[in-house]
């Protein structure tokens, strides 16, 4: 069988990681060409791995040798591009968040059901071994029935214009939120049908201006009774860190680190390590399964690990939360 | 200066664990008789600490040597023990939670306002090595200006019988989440304004019928613009669970453990310690500390560590969790 | 049964910790009477402790209240100071090590032997609750047969008089590594038979005119065909720190923590905690156990926990180590 | 300037990891042939990886376009592979242990001297990113003076079938404990003058007959005073455990871990978490910076990394431990 032949479109940080596995170590998938609205910036990246790069989305939907897009531009940008890349019959792996509103998502899944192509979410915590494993676990009844769902995401050092960018990125809870909303129907294999969230540009006071808040409590209500609270915070001076804890009636799981290598010192009273900053080291190998994964099922014709519909609850419950921050009060999630 | 004479009223677990140390480890403090509304409970105790057991609390109040009761019966006989004991002239160390209502709170503060007698509340936490130095380093500035605060409090298996006793000891939100509220005013130094609760009888479902919860999770708003989260529950397998996070600006400080002893063992494919599975292990020295705080406190006329008002607004935030939880809505506290 | 009487003998650090824990908290236990070389301090602990305070070992084994006497002065005075008790018919707690040479060592269990009289030597690890469930898992086959022993201790800032006091307090070995000697053979249940060790003044090259080493590293070799190392170090600026391993056909056993409390704090690209500094700090308990355990069996007509036996093998591994870093050869053990 | 043309002699587990990241991730480097005493062998690989695969070694060095060989072939067949490729003009990396012994290490670095071809040897932890920083952390004075260095291994579940390979593989001094010398030296920036070492066939009986041996402590002397001690163990049954600690005048550094995910499971009385079992999986980002290293290093015209003299006192180090442990005593080793 030929190797899947991939266009990426948006080769910022996540796109350019996504570049670069394709190019060199995903089995079955071989990177074509790239794409961004930044000329400057395709040309790099497409000079640098040796592929064509691209003067626009169209162009590279164009090329018969791209089997499919994954799709790395700015959430706002997402619909428009899956909606193209379905239209050209392409296979769409697309980034998180799927959309930045329900009504945007709602759109992408008919355009990719209408074209009959395959979509999978990247919500690529599904793919990290811990993660991995602690569902497994879970699965197998190690914790009896889930209880509490527990998680939080911090981010190293945002900055004041990274809130700026708000309109085209979405929210904290879209960005950040939406990997923990996507792990707390995931892990419990349950919808979240209610949440309340507290919010605040508490960390950085100027980004208000933008209608961006930097920290988020998040309280869950699921299906089945469990109940649970993400966490979200735009601005760990400390690291990037990033945890998650499943409590079952028989014991829990905790998944989660902040040590980046295993060197411990011992000066004048204190011991001490070095923590993670870049969300890249933490998931490197999360990105690379994912990927790989993505190519053995569209060659496989096996579903998507990550559903559109998966990436659509995930934006339905940042909407919920959204709403609820901003009216003070509990909201139900659209299923 | 004479030893402060000491009786203690209730002498359950926790009382218990306060007449012992009374009895032989408080500089300052002189254990002279102890009540029950169990005589036999009484008796034995007395008898094992070689001090008189008292027939009743008027008995034990009517002592000219007694100078000050720690009340540690169930909570809903807080509010008369207070009464009483302030009626009496004695100071008054009562056990947490102050009362099951803000209006029992209210009026035992009102009964030791008028009495003019000293009262402090038994939230111990703040006597632990670790949270004692995490309010230093906090107030030091060490970790910024405080954006979340963060705790959970998982008892380690609580029985159905346990939450019978709701309406003697109160809901989970009382006994369990009061200490992680005090912990949240007392370490942001700041005031708890709004909350909203989910809650379940999720681990115990058999203990619907007395009204209570074994799980909760509360997300709180400070008067300061700061957010935060309280988890609680009543029935972890695994262990007994406290943990407290305060996220800065600048850190983070993370209290709790949950490791007894420093022994590791490492077999096939797996590494393993024991866990903590008793309150009493995790804060024995927090105990001594706070009684024996206590007794300077009294001696060298200074006021209590924790106030009453401490007592009763963490009272105060715990009715609202309950209104929340209950009636689906975020709810003030009343200040 | 009457309670024990005790004279402590010694009351440096070590004695006064004894002597506190038989006047407060050890069941079964009286402390009568102390008695020190130094007279202020002999009568400032026994005024602190509401206690005797003797001119003279003589005068302090004269008294007929005191059963038992625990020997804490320095290990050159420990023979004489068990000749003199036993020959009083007193039964005897003798911290490590036993005595400074195998000589002196003999010559005290001849002495006890001829009195008929109690003895125990202070190896207080084997009390601290991590090495005793070690211990039990080890008897019960968890780790399979024991291949390699490890331990470690390093002092936290020894001070270089601390050294020039080596005539009378003994060298590293004597004072720090006899603990790990003696877990060597109790944890493994065999005997040391075979050392090697080399050594220096390293951290404290100024302390080689009192012909004192502050590091040494010992090779261990077993009968029964296992092998191990201990290392001692005299100066560590970080805190105290205590570690051993047994590794065994299935698996490996750790022992040692060095957090005090539990208590983390992240700031900017760092994760750190305290560390133990004080021996007493992590030890406390163990020091408790080991006295109550001593009362228990003089009481009960028990053999001692630590024996005479016990207390001399670990002067000879020392002696053998001694030996072999003066010679630079490996040198075996007498049994 | 053109990338690198590699050749790898010896693909068994090593030498295919060497393989596969020249085959795709190391910059410079383009891997051509591969060859194996086992001709299937070399075609399995040379197929899997869509090179040529080489009858012989001297076929190999025969192709012009290799420029560079990595020896990875059992330690026995180093000497004439690289006596070999140093006639042909080929730079040089090869494994550790560089020899099995002195004058076979003595004999290899002539060859390479006579033909001043370029020979790095594989000591890849100095590559581990977190021997690297201590390393760093060392020279910039972070803990002192060096005093002790302590370093294990411990290898997962080796076989009796793995012993019976002593001949052509070496010891366990040469196999594992060689790492341990070559971080011994590096670290300290010292040489190793004698040791003194206990071992035992303790775990695997039965491979006495090979005149193996399956444990070893093995105490060190440095030139500048430092003392220290390293063990070897060859059949871990928990994981496979390496872990290095150098402790100066202050402070102390720690490297090694034992976590594989970072998921922590606690159920019934117990915290758990996994364990690595493979070096691999340990040290791949190592081998990754190795290779590039190296490829760096011949185009540019620098110094190796590991030099030959370098890979030589490993050997002799194990040497001298191997003499120390037959024959009971302290042994120099040769400089």
């Amino acid at each position: 069988m030929n190797a899947l032949g991939f266009g990426v479109i948006g080769v910022g940080e996540m796109g350019s990681c996504h570049a670069e596995n394709l190019r060199h170590c995903i089995p079955g998938g071989r990177l074509v060409a790239v794409a961004d609205v930044n000329a400057d910036r395709a040309r790099e990246v497409a000079a640098r791995l040796s592929v064509v790069g691209c003067e626009s989305t169209e162009a590279l939907l164009a090329r018969r040798d791209i089997d499919a897009v994954v799709i790395s531009s700015p959430p706002k940008f997402h619909v428009s591009a899956i909606q193209a890349a379905a239209a050209a019959g392409k296979h769409i792996f697309c980034e998180k968040p799927l959309a930045l509103t329900i009504e945007e998502a709602d759109t992408a899944l008919e355009a990719v059901g209408r074209a009959a192509t395959f979509l999978q979410v990247g919500h690529m915590r599904r793919y990290d071994p811990a993660y991995a494993e602690a569902k497994k676990r879970i699965t197998a009844g190690e914790i009896g029935r889930v209880v509490i769902f527990k998680s939080l995401g911090r981010d190293y050092e945002s900055s004041p214009s990274t809130a700026s960018q708000t309109p085209i990125n979405g929210t904290l809870f879209h960005d950040s939120s939406s990997h923990d909303f996507d792990l707390a129907r995931w892990l419990t294999d349950d919808e979240v049908i209610e949440v309340h969230a507290f919010s605040g540009a508490l960390a950085m006071p100027e980004t208000r201006q933008f209608n961006a808040f930097d920290s988020g409590v998040i309280n869950l209500r699921f299906a089945g009774g469990a109940i649970g609270n993400v966490e979200s915070f735009m601005h760990a001076q400390y690291g990037y860190d990033v945890r998650t804890e499943v409590v079952g009636t028989k014991g829990t799981l905790q998944i989660g680190y902040l040590q980046q290598t295993p060197l411990v010192a011992l000066t004048r009273s204190q011991r001490s390590h070095d923590v993670l900053t870049h969300w890249l080291a933490r998931f490197a190998e999360a990105y690379r399964r994912e990927m790989s994964d993505f190519v053995s099922r569209v060659r496989e014709g096996r579903p998507p690990a990550v559903s559109g519909r998966d990436g659509r609850q995930s934006v339905a419950i940042a909407m919920a939360a959204i709403e609820s921050q901003r009216d003070g009060r509990v909201v139900r999630v659209r299923q």
